[in-house]
C-alpha cells in the first residue's frame, strides 16, 4: 500500500502498528521519527527489527515517506504538527492514534488554520497498561475496534485508503464524528481510568499507614489494572477531553450519592435492583465485546 | 480431621470448601444443609459428587456432624444461627465464610446472647463473579489469604483446629480483630465493588440510549468484572458493613473532587503526580499479591 511508513512515537501503540504493517506487507519500509531524548527507545526498536531506520531529523524522515502515523501522547500533537508543517506533503497520507480526537483536530487547526484534507484522525481502541516498544505486539489491533473521525473537509480517498490500512492490520473500523468519539470514550475509557487511579491512590495512602493491599483479592487486581497505565499519556488524555470528563465525574459522584442513600436507609431491594441492573448491563457489554465485528 | 463436615449454603464458596476438604482427606463425609427452595442446587451438588448427602432437616443434618461451615450470604446469618441453636453442640466446631465479620458476630450475639466459644468467624478471601455449585473449584483457596477473627471469648483449641483446616485446604491464614477485618475489606473489596456496580449501571443506562459498550476495550472488561458479582450477596455485604463503607464512599467522592479541580485548572503536573502515585501503589500491591505467604 505504501512505499515508506513513518511512525512518530515508536512505543507500544506505534511499535504494534509497525509490526502489523510489516507482517501484512502493507509497506516496503517502516521508519521511526523521534526526538534526541527518545533515541535509546528508537535504537531498541531498530535492534528488535520493528523498524528499518530511525531519524531525529524531520526532513530526512519525511523524504520518500508516503504515510505518517503519529503515535505520541495527545498533549504533544500540536508540537508534532508544527514540526511536520514545513515538510507537509499533499501526496502523503497522515493519521494518528490518539485517544482523544477533538484535541487533535484543534491542534491541527491551530497549526494549519484548517485541518489538512489528507490528515485522517483515528483511534485504535486497544492498549495495555504496559508501554514502550518492547511491549509492542503484531496482533495488538487484531479484532479490535478502530474509530476514524474524518471531518467534512477530509479527502474521501484518504479516508478510504487509511480505512483499508487499518482493516488490513486487523481492526474493525467505524466512522463517527469527533464529538461522538470523545463523548463515548470519556464514558467507556477515560472515566474508568480516573476511577481506577483515584481508588488505587486513595488505598495506597491507607496502605502506607496500615497494610491493606495484603488482603486484597483477585477482583481488586483486575479492577485496578488500568491504574498501572502510563501517567503521562493519561494526564494528556484527561486534559484533552476534560469538557466531556468533568460532567461524567459529577454524574458518577451523584450515582455514588444514590448508593450511599440506599445504604443509609437500609434499602436492600434498592441495592439489589441497582446491582442487578449493573450485572445485566455488563452481560450486554460482554456479548458485544466477544464479537467486535 | 473431622468425621462429618456440614456445609450450609453449597454454592461457589461452600462447594469449593467441600471439594477441597474431600481432596485433602480432611473429613470422612461432607453433607449440605439448605432450605427446600435450594433443593435443586443441593441435588446438583450431590450429582456432581461435591457432597455425600443433602438435608433440609436441621436435626438430621447435625446428627454426627462435628464441623459446620456457614457459607450463606451474610444477611441470612441470624436466621441460620436461630435454626442451629436448638442443635448447637459444644463438641462441634463452627465457622463461616462471610465477607463481613462484625455483622456475623452481631447476629450470633443476637441469637445466643454471647458468641459461642466454639464458633470461629472466618473469611476466605477468594471468589469470582460466577456463583453456584457448578462454579466450585477444588483449588479456589489455594495460595489465597484467609482471615480468622476470633473474639477474646473464643476457644483457643477451636481457633487452632479450624486454622489447621483452612491451611490444609491451601489458605494462608491471618488472625485479626473483627473491626480491623471490616475496615480493611471495606477498602480493598467492598468499595471497589460499589464503584464497579455504580459505573456499569451508569454506563448501561447511557448504552440504552446510544450504543457505547461497543467501543469499550479490554481495560473496561477487567475493570468491570466485579460488577458481574452476585447482587444478593453484595446487597447483604454492603448493608452489613455500611458503617465502614459510607465514610469510604465520601472519601472517594472527595478524591474525585480533587481530580476534577486539577482538570478545571489544567494542572498537568498535579494529574501526573496523582496518576504516578497510583501506578506505584498498584505495583506495591502486585508484589504483595504475587506472594501471599
Amino acid at each position: 500500500m505504501f512505499e515508506r511508513l513513518c511512525i512518530i512515537g515508536i512505543g507500544l501503540i506505534g511499535g504494534s502498528i509497525a509490526k502489523a504493517a510489516r507482517a501484512e506487507g502493507l509497506c516496503q519500509q517502516v521508519v521511526a521519527l523521534g526526538r534526541e531524548k527518545n533515541l535509546p527507545n528508537m535504537q531498541r526498536a531498530l535492534e528488535l527489527g520493528v523498524v528499518d531506520a530511525v531519524y531525529t531529523d524531520t526532513a530526512r524522515a519525511m523524504a520518500g515517506t508516503d504515510c505518517v502515523i503519529i503515535c505520541t501522547p495527545v498533549g504533544s500533537m500540536q508540537a508534532i504538527f508544527t514540526q511536520l508543517k514545513p515538510y507537509w506533503n499533499p501526496q502523503t497520507l497522515y493519521s494518528d492514534a490518539g485517544s482523544t480526537k477533538g484535541s487533535v483536530v484543534e491542534a491541527a487547526r491551530a497549526v494549519f488554520g484548517d485541518v489538512p484534507s489528507n490528515f485522517v484522525p483515528a483511534h485504535p481502541i486497544a492498549g495495555a497498561e504496559r508501554s514502550g516498544v518492547e511491549a509492542a505486539k503484531v496482533d495488538l489491533y487484531k479484532n479490535r475496534r478502530l474509530i476514524m473521525t474524518p471531518l467534512s473537509s477530509t479527502d474521501a480517498g484518504a479516508v478510504d485508503k487509511l480505512g483499508e490500512f487499518w482493516r488490513r492490520i486487523g481492526s474493525s473500523v467505524s466512522v463517527m464524528t469527533v464529538e461522538h468519539h470523545d463523548t463515548v470514550l470519556a464514558a467507556t475509557s477515560h472515566l474508568p481510568h480516573i476511577l481506577a487511579f483515584a481508588l488505587v491512590g486513595m488505598l495506597g495512602r491507607k496502605d502506607e499507614q496500615r497494610e491493606i493491599f495484603k488482603y486484597a483479592a483477585g477482583g481488586f487486581k483486575d479492577f485496578s489494572r488500568i491504574a498501572s497505565s502510563d501517567p503521562t499519556m493519561w494526564q494528556d488524555i484527561c486534559l484533552a477531553n476534560k469538557q466531556e470528563i468533568i460532567p461524567l465525574i459529577q454524574q458518577f459522584q451523584a450515582e455514588l450519592g444514590r448508593i450511599e442513600q440506599l445504604l443509609l436507609r437500609d434499602n436492600a431491594s434498592g441495592l439489589f435492583d441497582a446491582f442487578s441492573y449493573a450485572k445485566q448491563a455488563r452481560q450486554r457489554f460482554l456479548e458485544t465485546f466477544d464479537d467486535p465485528t
